[in-house]
């Protein structure tokens, strides 16, 4: 059954939206030209947009339409949390095809709700339309204690730099599947990113943060070059897992590449004071210390086997 | 010149994206991971999305990347004043193609910013991607007083309806170019939608808006439908404009037809009881009454030379 067959997009928006959502923060959802929505006070409205596109963000031969729908949440979600903040409502722009059959529809959308409820997210409007080929988009907005979000360009000299959990394992993943071989696609199929407790946190202490979803090499650089710093990355440090080691033997690549030049990790990398590690840990005990903010004229580089290996920048669609 | 041959999205979103916007509302604006946000006291914010894709919404043949633009920032800002909002925010997700030529992305561009300017509309972040065919999307957020947001479902029994400017331009401009005619394009091509003035003086006395942007008849049967109501239209008082009867003789087609069952108008329907008619008169001028609230039971019809005509739904891009 396709969108049409079952009577059009009204119709698939009467069976998919949720109209019974109770929030007190929510005036009005899904069903009117815009949403209402009350701002909680003492908070700042962040907001953050990210569209996936298929052939380029995925394909339909290796993802599941439900990992699909919640990758669109984990992606928006990582740069609300990354903040410090908490997210708090969705709108999803979905282009259809002609052949697009309500099944998928229906799968992409439990996928996304999955997502938004361990988020507590609430999908509250959007827009359905039709074109050659799927594009999803999700905006997304959260709020964050007036005084808590930390800036790209937050980061001070002396600076310890931190990331959470393991870098590389999402594009081991893709590389698995570009080169036909079986193993662990789990941090590729459905990323996980961090929980807004968990950015909180880190913005306890920490004085810039970023997202770590176009690569380690690129995050940093941006961190640096907005704070009008340099920084230093120890190769040693940089987290990764033993299924991204294996992954990587697999597809005859060196991990730390996945994690340097990948992307999709939703991470969370930060630079604190090295007073304020312990501290952190006693809140946070899944991030790693991986390098230090240095001068400016010193660039951003790789420390690896002794030698300095200047970072080029992240992933970039047309470069 | 492509996207790859300027060096790359990072280098779009440098040369496009300004990142010298001066309001004190926004915290922090392009260049990190979401925008920061401050909500004035006493409003509510408003949101909404609107996507635009090559081949459905427009073509590369008949418009040109600045009427794109215009377009994609007018669509959204209806949803916000017809409700009595101001706009505010806009984040701009685009999917380029790799031919796409950095000439046509800088117009695109321009087109997004005069009508942003128009309406006091700052762009304040986005996602740039890549995929094979031309997608835009725009999510705005807007602000309004609390008290002031008129639902879809607000009309009441003895309702008069109004409907500001004239209907069916852009459709009948739309059918001309498919037809291979020449005539007034404008409508089609560069649709106004109104201020933010306008519908806030139409909020003043409404009880219900929509914005027509899916043709009268769809428009209307969605404040019936949620208001728990009928509705009559009188066909003789459906407002067009001398082009578009011109058009319509041109393409063999009724003009009604236009209005009813075309979109893209982006004017602003909504119901208020009779009384309040001379007063709103005196802060607007632009707008007609064009039928009734009606019982549930009539249901919702077209009255045209003594007949009940039942209507039918609006735009579908799927039936």
């Amino acid at each position: 059954m396709t969108i049409s067959d079952i009577g059009g997009e009204f119709e698939l928006i009467r069976r998919l939206a949720r109209r019974d959502v109770a929030d007190p923060r929510l005036v009005r959802g899904v069903g009117d030209d815009c949403a209402v929505l009350k701002n909680s006070p003492g908070t700042l409205t962040l907001a953050t947009t990210d569209m996936m596109v298929e052939g380029t963000h995925f394909s339909l031969a290796w993802q599941s339409p439900f990992q699909i729908g919640r990758k669109l949440v984990e992606a928006n979600v990582s740069d609300i949390v990354c903040k410090g903040g908490t997210p708090r409502f969705a709108f999803l722009s979905i282009c259809l095809t002609k052949q697009t059959q309500y099944k998928w529809v229906e799968e992409f959308y439990s996928g996304l709700y999955a997502a938004a409820e361990r988020h507590g997210v609430l999908l509250v409007g959007g827009d359905t339309t039709r074109g050659e080929r799927l594009v999803c988009n999700l905006a997304l907005l959260g709020e964050v204690e007036a005084g808590q979000f930390r800036p790209r360009s937050g980061a001070k000299p002396g600076d310890l730099i931190g990331v959470t959990g393991t870098l590389g394992g999402s594009a081991a993943g893709l590389e698995l599947l570009k080169q036909k071989k079986t193993g662990h696609l789990r941090d590729y199929l459905e990323p996980s990113c961090r929980s807004a407790g968990e950015g909180r946190a880190i913005c306890r202490y920490a004085h810039a943060t970023i997202d770590v979803s176009d690569g380690l090499a690129g995050e940093v650089s941006h961190v640096a070059r907005e704070s009008g710093l340099g920084a230093e990355l120890d190769c040693e440090k940089i987290p990764l897992s033993l299924t991204t080691i294996e992954s990587a033997r697999a597809v005859k690549r060196d991990p730390v590449d996945f994690a340097l030049y990948g992307g999709e990790d939703f991470q969370i990398l930060f630079t604190l004071a090295p007073d304020d590690v312990p501290p952190l840990l006693n809140d946070l005990d899944d991030f790693t210390v991986i390098g230090r903010m240095r001068e400016a004229t010193e660039g951003v580089f790789l420390l690896r086997d002794g030698e300095r290996i200047p970072l080029g920048r992240g992933h970039d669609h047309f470069a």
